[in-house]
């Protein structure tokens, strides 16, 4: 949430369409995979120098998809991105790693930046991946080397998969979203827990350290929010908006994607809730609880001080002191003290404290 | 709430439109009911093989509705959507049982799923029932056999109803919505009995348990409201679009019961806040309750603390203490107690403590 | 709020459009008035047998209107609307008497159902009542009788009111409407006078019950929104909406008795928001409540405990402690206990406790 | 916020269109100006009788402003809105002086009410002023005699000011609206004010009256942002919707003050925040004051009761209780005392509560 | 936040169009800058006196930008507007700098005001910042020198910077609203610092002071929201509103401030979120302190009062007390005293106390 800021702060002065790369330094130079596919062909070159990748006997007609893992060889990114003739601002959108989810509609094509979710040392971070879908091909710049497209990669190898070969860069691209958002559940699935896990532990037996966990989980929900909730807006501007860019077939499997992200937002939303509610639950039994100690301090007190007044009295040195000879004073006395703390207990008795 | 992320989860990796059931297993096998009726004609095949239910003498003119209880076998299902030319991701969302609420319109048939509310061991779940509406015939899906739709099958074979034969399967269908719409109340008057009886108990005698008890209530209400909110956009859409899949003599019934759910989600919101006020009047009355305990504390204390002080005082051993011999000294010392306990008791009148 | 719900699942199971009363049975059988009326002419019968009201002497030009108390005879219900030609559905609303308020444009006539507020028993409760628009013709179904109508047919049997008389059946409706509406203000008035009551009670003089009386009004209030907020949406429908069945004329009074709603509701609102503000102070003011009697009793014993010990210390019976014979002992340690007890004070003064 | 439901309970029952002054009664009787100016002449007649003041030789050429003070005289208020041919309901409306703030139109004029604010005896009260806009003349109704209008009354009559004799009469309203506007500002002030005396108040020394003082400021804000939130919907109106009443000169003037009133209403927004979050910083305050009082009563208890308790116990009388002969015994028992007490001191350093 | 409402009243009464400079009085004379450029000149000319700037050999074709540092010469102010012809509310609107950021079109020009946050002695302050574009110009406003468009001017100088030099005064405009709104994120980094210590400090040891710096941040946010919240619209409405004055190659660059915007909107909300559960964790320990405290008090208090209580009966005076001369008396009694205080100790155990 901060980190974020001050990566932004990085760009402070320099002019718009300034590529500067604002994520973290890495010492692993990027790896660009070219690959090249219709229903009948597929090739692959993988490589971290971009000439190699697009040497003039790799380029063959079908659809083209580029893939980088990586963003810190900004110079990789420029010579790609000229190539594809793009606009400098997308090129600052793809290396400023804090954008905001949002699709843009240029001439020559779509531009989407979105976030991948990642579980780093008990915490999520945020990761961005982009994409930039043409007319035959489609780019995609992911921060970090993930293996959620590996998949996508495997299918696209076999034959078998006919949709995916015979259909555009926008049903790959369609996959590709497809494959970050169904990821997004899995990290529902670890708040899930946690919340379940607090739940019970409020439930049954409530600590002093009850209340921050919640808020660690909260904390953590804004971040994953923050991530998932500009989706909504994306996909259904993705989904229904008019443009040639996306066919007919693939449109309805956007629309698709859309309802899981809306179903993600409904989750985040009720757990929510939840935890506010938990909240209070947890208050209250705070409350209580000092409640009870108070009942214990306040029944023995009650009973023992005004023992003790009375014996204190008959522990005075007066000389003239009646009753002090009295053969059963004492038993008295010590009845009378009986007889205050059983009206005390009857007293509180019939407040219910007891 | 939680074990829908984990079902959801289930699907990762997977292609779309690959038919997943998400739900339960069960090993009860899946029972298809086909009913082929028009004014003059009903015909009824109840079958757990498909092939049996759409033998060549079985299929007739008129409407057509297929009814299907149970998802568990996937195969019954895909053979079933593919007589009738339905799109692999409609198949999907089907079989994929923790589905938003929500209505897709095809070209050759619409498609709309929702939730039922059962009651299972005290607590709700719910469970999902997808309707496909094609020019002369509904497919119903239902997760779980229930007795639900029963009555409109009863209502069917007799020929009196004579809307019901007469409509087409638009009617139909809104039939079978009414019902389970009007189920969501019988849902309701469980949720408003739970909440009267916690209500009654808040302001009469509020308990420790009371705060949980309504934790448990909300998270009930969060799992109608996720059901039953998306019904209103839904409903609005059908009873309001124009498609030429419902006829306007339905759509009239159809804003019926979009207004059923209106009151329904009115009704929600209403128990919402009473439950938050409710909250309000629990926690002014625990610290209430903490009040009373400490003024009971306090006005004991401060009457026998300084008693016990002043015997104290005249239980030191010093060979010259002043009046220790005089005749009264014992009697005008237990004065003086009885004046500061009167003149506590006097405070604590003003201060209206008692 | 319960009743509601519980009066709706009675009609579970029921086939749509099937008339069924949903309020409370009553021995008294409903009375139809049938008033008959231009510019020129004034007609009035009224019996409980619809047969008499419709004898064919009694209908002339001019406009009807039919107003119906009490809904407990469904029979007679279903005579006089088959006598105009009103759908089952519409038929069905006006007797389900827990119908949200609403609009329903129909071919040959407009349905409008609302709810008036009556104080029964230190409770409000919601009674049912709808109005059926034709070109000639107002029916209104009250499902108790009031007294609310009976100015508007004092006026219509005078002359003098020459717009009542004038204008057609929308009017009429027109006014019966702002009628109804005027009375919520009547209603306000009560809860305005709670409001101010609770008011003067939290800053003078706080109780325990005050947040429960706060709970009493705010759950009033629900109910009273519930009722007049989807007026808002109604009116704002009627009075802008294009429909050839109310004149333009009748429509800018429509527009007043919209604004006439929309002020209710910001009253509604400034309620809501007192009460919550109120419901602060009141906590603030039990805690600050405590937080007097905490320093009551820390100021008392912390000035008597530390007396008792010291004089506990020369109550010991050691052979030898120093001091005990000694003249002023016992002057000295009085001192002592003086001086504890004057620093306490001064503490405590230093404090701001007292 | 009271006193407007009850004024409003007035009128019930009154046919529509029926004029009830619904403010307070006074004996002072209305005062009529009739101003008629050009950008060469300029006529003014004051007077409390209207034949008076629409004698023949008094209506000019030019435009005309009626400016009525004081709305106690119904029938002065009929004669003058007869003479204008305005609508029964607005008359109405002008009289009835519960309305919300809202521009209505009609055929031959522009009706407009709103709120002024005036401070009297410590609280805020709304006035109402109402404007009705014709071709030529503008009729202002004030509820009360204010120096508001002076102002401009004196730019007109000099002949310096020429874009106000020079436009027409809605340009004049304009600058009577404006005027009205800026003197919100004044009453934002007061509110500033107060807000800024109860932050320090809090911030440095909170006393128990401090929720109190916050309650009554968030009442007044209530009050005045009833006023001024529909001025914003109104203006809007005003400053966009097509009408030819109003010149696109006089739009560009009315846009400005349609953004003064933004700026108002965000001050009012601020304000609020502001309120609540001092009040958290109230509630955490009183409960952090307790936690000290609490701490001075522990630490003193816990160190003088089981110097007590020891004392106590060598001062029974047993007849062997060893050491009670011992020379150093007194010492010794001294010295544990004194060492209870430096370990509880430890203990509450450890702790950090002292 | 108060400071902008009294400065607002300084201008009551007068009439609308009349320069009043609001903000603070500054000695120090207004600096003009008049830059003219195109792809192959650049011109420079700064002074304080306007008619040596506008000098005949000044003025030449191409871009002409025209800066103000300082407002509180009104005179040069309306010299220089009257220059260019505009409308005298929009010279009121430069000169009333607690103006809500807004963006205004006129026949001739378009008018922006919008407002720059500064660190102020601790505080932020904000300072406006107002921009006239026109046709071949683009006038700004600067209430405070600053140092936040040199940049742009030393890129303005050099020929290397081609789209600045090649572009209109919209990119121009574009430029300097960039640098603010980058300036923005400096502003977010710095509440984003103090929101990561005030979080720190509460999970770790909080104080008494916390809620208060909480106000603290939780005000400054206000007034940045106050500042950057407006901004939203102002600048989707100048990225996609249909206008000449602003070119399709600027828009595209527009759109990207408005994505920069959104995201510190984001940012904002996100930090208010966090404050809000901050609090609640912080309300709940101060909670469990005082618990923790109670505790403390309860455990001491009910071990030692009975001990007390019993010592005190074996230290009255009374003549027959059995087993006062029993050789294991003592013995026995400090045993009981033992088990008591065993029993206690148990108990707490028991209710997880210690």
């Amino acid at each position: 949430m901060f980190s974020e800021i001050r990566k932004r702060v990085k760009k402070i002065g320099k002019a718009p369409g300034t590529p500067t790369y604002t994520g973290e330094q890495r010492t692993k130079p990027p790896v660009v995979t070219v690959i090249n596919y219709s229903l009948s062909d597929f090739y692959e070159t993988s490589n971290t120098d971009i000439e190699t990748c697009f040497a003039p006997d790799v380029i063959r007609k079908g659809t083209t998809w580029v893939n980088i893992e990586g963003l810190n060889d900004v110079e990789l990114i420029k010579a790609l991105t000229k190539r594809y003739n793009i606009h400098p601002l997308t090129v600052e959108d793809i290396l400023n790693v804090e954008q905001r989810p949002k699709v843009e509609e240029f001439k020559n094509y779509l531009f989407i930046t979105l976030k991948v979710l990642i579980k780093q040392e008990h915490a999520f971070t945020t990761k961005q991946v982009s994409f930039i879908l043409g007319n035959n091909f489609l780019l995609s710049f992911q921060e970090l080397d993930t293996t959620l497209f590996d998949n996508i990669r495997i299918k696209l190898r076999s034959k078998t998969n006919q949709t995916l070969r015979k259909e555009g860069p926008d049903y790959l691209m369609y996959r590709l979203i497809d494959t970050i958002v169904d990821d997004y559940f899995a990290t529902l699935e670890v708040l899930g827990d946690e919340i379940e896990e607090i739940e019970e532990n409020i439930i049954a037996n409530p600590t002093s350290q009850s209340a921050r966990t919640i808020y660690k989980i909260k904390r953590e929900m804004l971040l994953v929010r923050k991530a998932i909730w500009p989706m909504r807006e994306l996909l259904s501007h993705l989904a229904h908006a008019e443009n040639n860019r996306i066919s007919k077939f693939t449109m309805i499997y956007l629309r698709d994607v859309y309802d899981h992200t809306v179903q993600a937002i409904d989750s985040l939303e009720t757990f929510r809730e939840m935890l506010s509610s938990m909240l209070d639950v947890y208050l209250s039994s705070i409350t209580n609880r000092m409640n009870e100690i108070m009942k214990t301090l306040t029944i023995i007190t009650t009973i023992f001080i005004p023992i003790t007044a009375l014996a204190s009295i008959y522990g005075m040195n007066f000389h003239y002191i009646p009753g002090l000879d009295w053969r059963f004073g004492y038993i008295a006395v010590l009845g009378s003290m009986g007889l205050i703390a059983f009206c005390m207990m009857l007293y509180f008795k019939y407040k219910k404290w007891i």
